[in-house]
């Protein structure tokens, strides 16, 4: 067996950044007229706005136009560049990508985020060793379809069943089984961990602290060890 | 078998408010120089700030004192107010109160907040029938102690087993059952409705619109039928 590699998802699971999209969704749909719960916004975050927000749209008795379903993404990214600034790593995400740099183990982090804003979400981990990082810029589909994961595993040049994918949302589970990877899940995102363990998990952790210390479950050795 | 009573909580049950806690508590711990991750406060909304909080800054290795805990709440409470014009009704929530109303069944909202912020909130609800409304202002303990829905009840005139608790968080689950009254549990705070479900709740929904579709299931008869 050789060393498998892991692919991070990035909002909710290396920066506490999930309530900042709900946050920037719900003002951003307020704004267009649109009175949608901040629960089902909160679901959704994951995928791609053009993914999600037609089914809102019509949950909510709303038309769905090309041009509306822009016009909200742009009002989100706005409101959520400015929110960026009080986005702050989560507990153990710097000091997991360093001890699996130090080990090593190949690691990259695969995000439905376009280019620009991932840049300035990696401004937030200061001391974030370097990576692969791929974003919804070089894919076709975002999550839930495996493509940002596919493209990850060949920049880690591993096959995409030798891979964890770590993510925090039941997309990243769904879209990691796809490629028919191992999907470890954290409840970071504030998502139901009844629900990631359900739609197929491998394991479910709290955070990355308790991950990083369970990484034997995972089948990788103690660190002191090697 | 006399007619039940059913008591309301406010925020996440009635008007789609845990966000805007979620957000008011992470921004005043930050400014506090507190890093608590956002799902965590999450999981305590419903709580007042004085039981959660003291657990929350000894995870985060922060000492506790009265001053600090006075300290986050006022902030809190700063933040919340301005948040409060984002807050809007959650969906069927006037539409059950409305029907209730006219049935009649004897209703009452019963919550952790204090007077001055709670007729804020409710002033939100354009329409509100009429109603007790017990606030954190008239008890000694908040949820999880019983103490708000048994005031309820007998401003109800009910005894508290004869009573219907409708709530969003486990709080709220843990708050019911310890007054013996069938606990109802919506999804509209973004709780983890596993959890709710294991916590003891009598019934889980998704939000107010299928509870009310569901009170055939509570033994209410069909309102036609009166």
């Amino acid at each position: 067996m050789r060393q498998p590699g892991i692919i991070f998802d990035l909002d909710g699971t290396l920066v506490d950044s999930v309530y900042q999209h709900v946050a920037a969704w719900h003002s951003a749909l307020l704004a267009n007229g649109i009175a949608a719960a901040q629960w089902r916004i909160h679901r959704a975050i994951g995928m791609s706005g053009r993914l999600f927000l037609p089914k809102l749209l019509k949950d909510e008795g709303h038309c769905t136009s090309k041009p509306l379903i822009g016009r909200l993404e742009r009002a989100h990214d706005d409101r959520f560049n400015v929110m960026i600034r009080q986005v702050i790593p989560l507990p153990g995400a710097l000091q997991l990508l360093r001890q699996l740099k130090r080990r090593p183990v190949p690691f990259a982090i695969a995000t439905s985020g376009d280019a620009k804003q991932t840049k300035r979400l990696l401004g937030r981990i200061v001391g974030l060793p370097s990576c692969p990082v791929i974003t919804a810029n070089e894919v076709a589909s975002a999550k839930p379809a495996p493509d940002l994961f596919e493209l990850a595993a060949g920049r880690l040049q591993k096959d995409p069943t030798e891979c964890f994918v770590v993510g925090d949302s039941i997309w990243d589970v769904l879209a990691g089984r796809r490629m028919k990877a191992s999907v470890v899940a954290v409840r970071t995102g504030g998502f139901d961990g009844h629900e990631l363990q359900e739609s197929g998990a491998y394991r479910v952790y709290a955070d990355l602290l308790e991950l990083s210390e369970s990484l034997g479950q995972l089948g990788f050795p103690p660190e002191s060890s090697k």
